[in-house]
């Protein structure tokens, strides 16, 4: 059995900073809450809850004394006034790419301009840059693209988690109907890479494993593309996810198997994911270490 | 047999205006030269020097004592300062939609943006719109626009004619390498419109004879669309092209022959082609307006 790791998975730049960010405020003995869940990952999240970090999803749930640490998606422009009215202290775990989006959408409204956002008017970090401008246009289907009105002028800004190429579809949609398009590519390179990698091993493995949480925006960006090149695709949340009696008898049926994960999956757990693989097929994690060289 | 013509084909707007703007001067008892031929089709250029309108190549070439037009696809910022200098009067005939492409360029130079123009280097058009710039990238392939380098702002400009689902793959590779795309969608609705005709079109009918000028750069891209979708695709230049045996065993074989013609194709080319395929065919001119109802 051959089990192949995509060649850009897991942790992203952005969760990498926002985690250690926490981890520096707990060494220092501080008391951290969050902005609703720091990451989109169970594992994480309780290894957080053990170390007495939990997290609130309203203003009025927040505790004075601790201080509140704003995840990678942002929050909106008006919260963060809210915050600071309260006095409130922060610690800002957003995504340098996601602040960076939230910036040029602050300077497109500045210059009037019509703007539109391409994702999913419900992510986190949507509801958090829609709030960059007074007016703006949120469309996630080629659908969408194709009911906007014909315009002089149009400014674009993507998810940071998009799928590049349906990115590419809706501009030459837009196109069609706009003189002056102004497209601005905030898809980060993490996404980008990791959406490439599955792409490139999804063909060549018998199965693939996709491993992160079903509500993280990328993960199910990265298993729908998975699913397009390889039919025998399967999600999973955690390890324990292997053990389920479908994905035990696909897994059992292949000689390669392929796994990518999200930018909210730790290392560990694809890993583990890796150990637990070779285990169902009667491989020991001492054989594996041997073979892997490690 | 069935003949069918394209929803949009032959003379454009701006041809029309050109011509429109050379008659006029004649009525008036004026006298004409051109600044090259006035467009690309060999009947109405015999029909002009019939009326004494004759092309010069370079400025040496100039009359005075006759006004100058300046045809469709504009001249270099450089000659027409010359011709300014040397007081020449001038008719100018550019199309509104060159002009405002040659403005953008002009506008995008003041900016100091990086500019590339997708189209033919060597075409009058782009010869013309490239002065406008102190430095501009001319590509007109995929290969051109991958070996781009990356950059953090480009603004991208088309020639008029170009085919529209080229422009868009080249957007679409463009987006990969720069973080803001400028795209000015410069291609005009003549061209869009006929390409889109042709597109419809071909697939429908047996064979499709496209009627224009071999050196018409908006003729070549209508054959070449009408080719991709209908391998018995003809180019013709004039209604004599329709006896070559080779273009008349094609029709004789085929009921159904579509036909669509360059921006620089008068209507009566078109009747004719049209009329002439039917003789071709044993059709008489008569039976032939019988059944169009004219």
């Amino acid at each position: 059995m051959k089990i192949v790791v995509a060649e850009e998975a897991g942790f992203c730049f952005g969760v990498k900073r926002a985690l250690k960010l926490v981890n520096e405020y707990l060494t220092k003995g501080k008391q951290i809450q969050t902005f609703g869940p720091l990451i989109h990952n169970i594992p994480v999240l309780n290894d957080l809850a053990a170390q007495g970090v939990h997290s609130v999803d309203s203003i009025n749930e927040i505790q004075k004394s601790k201080t509140l640490c704003i995840r990678t998606h942002g929050i909106p422009r008006q919260v963060e006034k809210q915050l600071y009215k309260k006095g409130i202290s922060t610690l800002d775990a957003t995504c340098p790419l996601v602040k960076k989006e939230q910036k040029i959408i602050e300077k497109l409204d500045k210059n009037k301009g019509r703007i539109v956002i391409i994702g999913d008017k419900d992510h986190p970090e949507i509801v958090a840059a829609r709030s960059y401008a007074k007016n703006v246009t949120i469309i996630n289907s080629l659908a969408e693209a194709k009911a906007l009105p014909r315009a002089a002028q149009m400014s674009v800004v993507a998810q940071t988690t998009l799928n590049s190429e349906f990115f590419k579809h809706v501009v030459a949609i837009l196109m069609d109907k706009v003189e002056k398009l102004e497209i601005y590519n905030t898809i980060c390179q993490a996404t980008k890479d990791r959406q490439l990698a599955v792409k490139k091993l999804a063909p060549k493995v018998d199965a693939i494993l996709v491993v992160g949480s079903k509500i993280s925006s990328n993960t199910k960006k990265l298993f729908n593309i998975a699913k397009e090149k390889n039919k025998n695709s399967l999600h999973i949340e955690t390890c324990a996810d292997l053990q389920k009696p479908r994905v035990l008898a696909k897994i059992a049926k292949f000689s390669n198997v392929g796994i990518t994960a999200g930018a909210s999956c730790p290392n560990n757990l694809i890993e583990d994911t890796l150990l637990r693989v070779f285990r169902l097929r009667g491989i020991s994690e001492e054989e594996v270490r041997k073979v892997a060289g490690a």
